[in-house]
């Protein structure tokens, strides 16, 4: 049965229902919030242990460098060890850096604005105009850096296995595309994960810009809901073989592994990237926290400690993001006025409403004290064309205030529905 | 009795025995090195807690916020307030980062090369040309930050009360100078400390550029030598108080306190400069490591904990920096061919040798297996203009070491001069 299968007074009787439902929502005061993609208290009590290491006794590196004083740009052996077998990437093409993987993109771009790729004829903020392929929804942080440098950006579709191969060929065409964000694991917001042949297909497609990079978010490498790990593409060696060795920044990091702000960044990428990343990265600075990188290695051991860890997280996540699903669909399902993605990785829930009322859903959410994520948030500039994608994040709440937050947020959506639909 | 003085028979006998012991030296075999502004192993030892701090109990801050969390661009209040007490500056104009200032630094500028700051017409990339004063002898990473964006480097000299405030009025009188490099305590690699007076001329100078920017990197602000901690000034109030509120980013880091490179990081400056800075800082990433900041705010208490680290500094250092300029006194004392600065604080001492021989004493030192910075590094452009400067760094090698490299320098030192003497 869908909403729209509905005579006028059986809509009219619904939409009753669901404007009294709402009354009794905003009568509880609520004070919940959905829109925060943060590990909970339970997620970081995993590495509890972390906040003692290295401890007082430790504080030499593999190569037998005192982690206490300068220097290492790239980063100690013994974290990129275990990183590189975790990815299953080649260590020379693995570097280490501080907490944040988005500092680093932050980086790689505004130097390539700056100063130009290797690859580049000129720096980028010397071209007339700069733009850049952004799979939507996507990562908000993402789409706020291409803004900040005024890039133009080119929304292209997420499908089940990537985005829309042939937008993203046709734009490529352009020499002014230089660039495209992608996080091709458990996506935010989507949970999609790009399937080996679309990887493929970006390693080897024909760029008119020489300097083209994508920015291979691979945030959610290894954060499955699941018993399974996804495979990690070695996406530098695809695009190697594929003759494209510069085209990828492969970025990933210990945030929501360990600890969300404090953990370890990695780039991934070809060495001769690398080289060019630290002719700047080292005027930028002398090196990364090398002790937290050591009070890493030790916390994990090697690459199975890091699944170990993850497999914890998934049994506090999975539940709560099957309560979620559970709840969308009991509360949604028999109206036909909303689907949703059911992730098996990741940290987020895409919930797409009837075209024209995410705006309102979140306004209507926010006057019963649910905070959801901005309409529009997962698109450039914060513009969803359709009005129709709402992000949700399951992870911090504990279960009883998820599940309500979540059913109240279904009576949203059924209202904004029904008043779109003239109930 | 100089050099200059010694009749020809003086100055041959002179010179014989100069060289006979520099074939003495590279008979030695040394492997020597006086070229790290690092900290010794001796050193770190006394920061050797916070390799488990903040410990598995404690992970929230002064403002009930867990530290493992995301969020806070600024930094923690624990941190920040001893920062804040330490160097007698507001609060609200003081902010916490990761571990280096040159980080931050790097940052601003190309915050301001990119963006612009809030007071500039354009941002700096697309003006024709942008100038920067660069006090000399200097330090290199500054130079090579400017150096990187293409700036014109202005060389000014340092004098005993801070840069030369003539050469400094006229250099901002061109709109295109828009900054300045300033070691403003303890200057690498002179050990010049900026009187009260200078800093009050730069805070009230007028300046053509009406977003001039003065990088007053206080990377020695308590790192004494003596019983006296140096009175740190509060060069944004007295900027304020001049109606150039926005003139300064003031740094200054625990590097060379705890750990060098596993820090926290500060930025003292307007609010208004600070909302500028966080409106891309806040582009590039999420917050600073929260835990790290906790872990050195436990360590350290208050700001006189500050304080009794920093002694235990100086009880290392200062006996390796009178041991350099006893021998330096005593080889060179003499013969008038050298100069060299006697620093109450930091890590350097400046060598000044005869005009055109700076770089034949690295060479001559490189012979013998000693290690000196490359001559002309303390300038723009790694360009002494009289080949006469040499940065020693006392604090790394054990003091039998650092005695037999002075020793050895000295040697050259004399070798060098009686070389361009022609004897």
């Amino acid at each position: 049965m869908s909403l729209l299968d509905l005579d006028h007074d059986q809509r009219k009787e619904l939409a009753e229902r669901v404007r009294q439902d709402y009354e009794e929502l905003k009568s509880k005061d609520l004070q919940l919030n959905l829109t925060r993609g943060k590990p909970s208290s339970e997620q970081l009590d995993i590495s509890q242990r972390l906040l003692e290491l290295p401890g007082t006794e430790d504080f030499k590196d593999a190569d037998g460098t005192d982690v206490r004083n300068y220097g290492n740009l790239k980063g100690i052996r013994d974290i990129r060890e275990i990183w590189s077998e975790l990815l299953g990437v080649r260590y020379d093409e693995l570097i280490a850096g501080d907490a944040s993987s988005l500092n680093m993109m932050f980086d790689l771009v505004m130097y390539a604005h700056t100063f130009g790729t290797q690859d580049s004829e000129r720096p980028w903020n010397q071209e007339e105009k700069v733009r850049w392929i952004c799979p939507v929804p996507g990562y908000d942080r993402h789409f706020t850096i291409t803004e900040k440098l005024g890039y133009e950006m080119l929304s292209v579709p997420w499908l089940d296995e990537g985005p829309d191969m042939d937008a993203v060929r046709e734009a490529v065409k352009d020499p002014q595309v230089k660039g495209m964000w992608l996080v091709p694991t458990f996506a935010n917001p989507s949970g999609h994960t790009v399937s080996q042949d679309v990887a493929r297909q970006l390693a080897e497609m024909e760029t008119a810009a020489p300097d083209f990079r994508i920015v291979w978010d691979n945030a959610y490498a290894v954060h499955t809901l699941t018993e399974e790990f996804p495979e990690v593409i070695d996406i530098v060696t695809l695009a190697r073989e594929a003759g494209n060795p510069n085209r990828f920044w492969h970025m990933t990091s210990t945030s929501k592994i360990t600890f969300a702000g404090s953990g370890v960044a990695f780039l991934n990428t070809s060495t001769e990237n690398i080289d060019w990343y630290a002719s700047y990265a080292g005027a930028r600075g002398i090196g990364p926290n090398k002790i937290n990188q050591l009070a890493h290695a030790r916390f994990f051991g090697d690459a199975d400690g890091v699944r170990q860890v993850m497999r914890k997280h998934a049994s506090l996540l999975a539940p709560k993001f099957n309560r979620v699903l559970e709840i969308l669909e009991a509360e949604l399902g028999e109206y036909d006025v909303a689907r949703w993605t059911t992730p098996s990785g990741g940290y987020f829930i895409s919930l797409d409403v009837i075209d024209g009322t995410a705006a309102r859903v979140v306004e209507l959410a926010k006057g019963a004290g649910i905070a959801l994520t901005e309409a529009g948030s997962s698109f450039p500039l914060h513009k969803d064309p359709n009005d129709r994608n709402i992000r949700l994040a399951p992870t911090l709440p504990p279960v009883a205030e998820l599940e309500e937050a979540v059913r109240g947020v279904a009576t949203c959506v059924l209202l904004a529905a029904v008043e779109k639909l003239g109930a």
